[in-house]
């Protein structure tokens, strides 16, 4: 079964060989793009969709989410707005309600916020455990992740449960805990910030990670400056998550690395820090991915076009460079080419917008623009 | 015929005999709300429509957008984007696309536009002229809005255009141009600004309006200080809008009259403005209304839900002053009291959130959350 969308008006492939083309035509095959390219040069399929001039992109590629959770955090929310910092000790009310509920509702939870980042045009997701922190539910929250999400990620190193010894915490990690879920992830993570893991105990978690041939990740410098973006590049991890405050060695070093420095501007906002300097790492020619950190105390949103927005209107980058990391971005920071690009081979992962090009994202900010999303060939909007 | 609305799970009446109520029920009768109360004591109706826990509040009212218009300044946008500053120049584009257009381009560009704002929860709608700049377009802009907006107001005063002269140009608004638009507006409105209408013109415009029996508004503060707001306050004007530069004077000068400071967040975003003191202003005692300012070129907008989480998230607001600014701060900067406010005889105007509280709107940024929406008692969501 094949299918023509065409009366594209703009469409950006991600794909060097066409960039962003006009009057543009995609042709999907079962769960992959068969064709994509100027609308005159465009096969026949069985069936075709006239999408009517409005630009079409790739799915957006959320490479950062906490979405295995339950219970709320709506007053701390309300608290932090009053004035309150944001300590990142908030996490530990969610591990007690995680740790109460049942698989049953994990996994619907996880599900219903999977689903409502994809009727918002999210076709690729990653999302991490770390709000069980032992090994029982850390183990089940990576099944149930893995049944849902597209990628995931252990987070055993998010904090050190309340009442726990932080060295024999990180020798659970680095040991039973890796060995429980190593089955169900691609990727291990560690929150590297004062007050969550220091620079040898994350390091310790990523030397284990990597000898179990997971990829790694790294929370760092979120709350101030420190050593995970070195410690990340250093290890080789894929990513380095957060990069709110970078000294100018921190962005050499990203710009010197294959680690994807990945923003959260939606983060950065409800934590009321500085937003994280997308336009300097750009400048010095780091990669950067845009991702939500969808969580319910740092930053509650699966919004990725309100993270685009923001870094549009706030962080100056182009609608271009925006458009790019929240797709083709996230897709580096995940270590994949078959997301966040529409060519041939590739998955057929796209969104059809209720604009005529990508530019309204940040030029009509919270306007709801999804008009239909395609995710492994079936339309979902 | 009757509407009992059940299951809300959080109330916001902006009724002060109300507050905010949990576990509450509202009754329409026709366009009007017939009760609002505790559960408990909620009469019986002919219909019953359980919103499940959900909270609902009055719609947004939005008491400042530019929708007759016609043409497209996404470049300007980009341009802007790329470092461009505002100059407010790019209104004459819009101003010769909307002379080019056909009655029937405007009016279905506007009714687009305000339908695309109720899908989102703006029940009552203020939309300005101010893009014909003649007699005879500014004339068929306020019929045609009078058509579909709630509250039209003239802007013959928006810009000088290209090519007239200032005073000359002032003379024909406060004579012929008003004459020909009194029957189809309630208000009239100037841009005090550098680059517009300097104080002495600006209040020539504010005296004719006023007597011929017109409602006064002002767009001030918007690039600089200037004399916009002592001007605003000084005629009585209902609203004085944009205030993004504001001396002490100024704030003290709204603080000690009727006249509310209208913020336009996405605007001062999507110009690269700081974003309008909108604390100090409620610190000092004045009245604020957050309203979206839709309009091609600086605010592109139609989303009230994202000025309120930015009104939160960055300018010190608490969930609740920023909901009032949007609900019944819009409609004291309309002078109205039948609408903003959920109780006995308001207009049936209400909307549901898919969340339990007002707070996500702020907690949860870009993600659409209007579940359903009633303007005038007919369910439009
Ligand atoms: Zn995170
Ligand atoms: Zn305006």
């Amino acid at each position: 079964m094949t299918t023509l969308i065409t009366g594209i008006g703009e469409l950006t492939t991600n794909d060097p060989a066409h960039g962003v083309l006009t009057d543009a035509a995609v042709v999907l095959d079962g769960d992959r793009v068969a064709w994509a390219g100027p609308a005159a040069g465009a096969p026949d399929a069985d069936e075709r969709v006239d999408v009517e001039g409005r630009a079409v992109l790739p799915g957006w590629v959320d490479s950062h989410s906490h979405l295995v959770f339950a219970g709320d955090r709506t007053a701390e929310f309300e608290a932090r707005m009053a004035g309150q910092p944001y300590t990142a000790g908030g996490i530990a009310v969610t591990v007690n309600a995680t740790r109460d509920a049942t698989d049953a509702e994990l996994a619907a939870n996880l599900a219903r916020h999977v689903s409502e980042a994809l009727r918002q045009g999210t076709t690729c997701l990653e999302t991490k455990t770390g709000y069980g922190l032992n090994v029982a539910d850390e183990a089940r929250s990576a099944t149930i992740a893995a049944e849902v999400a597209d990628e995931v990620t252990f987070l055993g190193a998010h904090l050190v449960p309340p009442g726990a010894d932080a060295e024999s915490y990180v020798d659970l990690v680095c040991g039973p805990m890796l060995d429980a879920v190593a089955g169900s992830v691609r990727w291990a993570d560690v929150f590297c910030e004062t007050g969550a893991f220091d620079e040898e105990q994350s390091g310790r978690v990523l030397a284990a990670a990597a000898q179990r041939g997971l990829g790694l990740r790294v929370h760092g410098n979120q709350l101030g400056e420190g050593p995970g973006v070195q410690l990340a590049v250093r290890h080789g991890a894929a990513s380095v998550d957060h990069c709110t405050y970078l000294s100018d060695d921190d962005v050499a070093a990203l710009a010197g690395s294959d680690t994807v420095a990945t923003l959260l501007p939606a983060c950065d906002l409800s934590t009321r820090q500085p937003l994280a300097p997308g336009r300097r790492l750009l400048d010095a020619g780091a990669t950067v991915a845009l991702a939500s950190n969808a969580n319910p105390g740092s930053s509650y949103t699966t919004s990725m076009a309100f993270c685009v927005a923001t870094a549009v209107l706030q962080m100056g980058l182009s609608v271009a460079e925006a458009v790019w990391a929240a797709t083709a971005g996230g897709a580096a920071a995940l270590r994949r080419d078959d997301v966040g690009v529409l060519r041939a081979g590739a998955r057929a992962d796209l969104q059809v917008l209720d604009a005529p090009s990508v530019t309204h994202l940040a030029y009509r900010p919270g306007v709801p623009l999804t008009h239909a999303v395609w995710r492994k060939g079936i339309r979902v909007v």
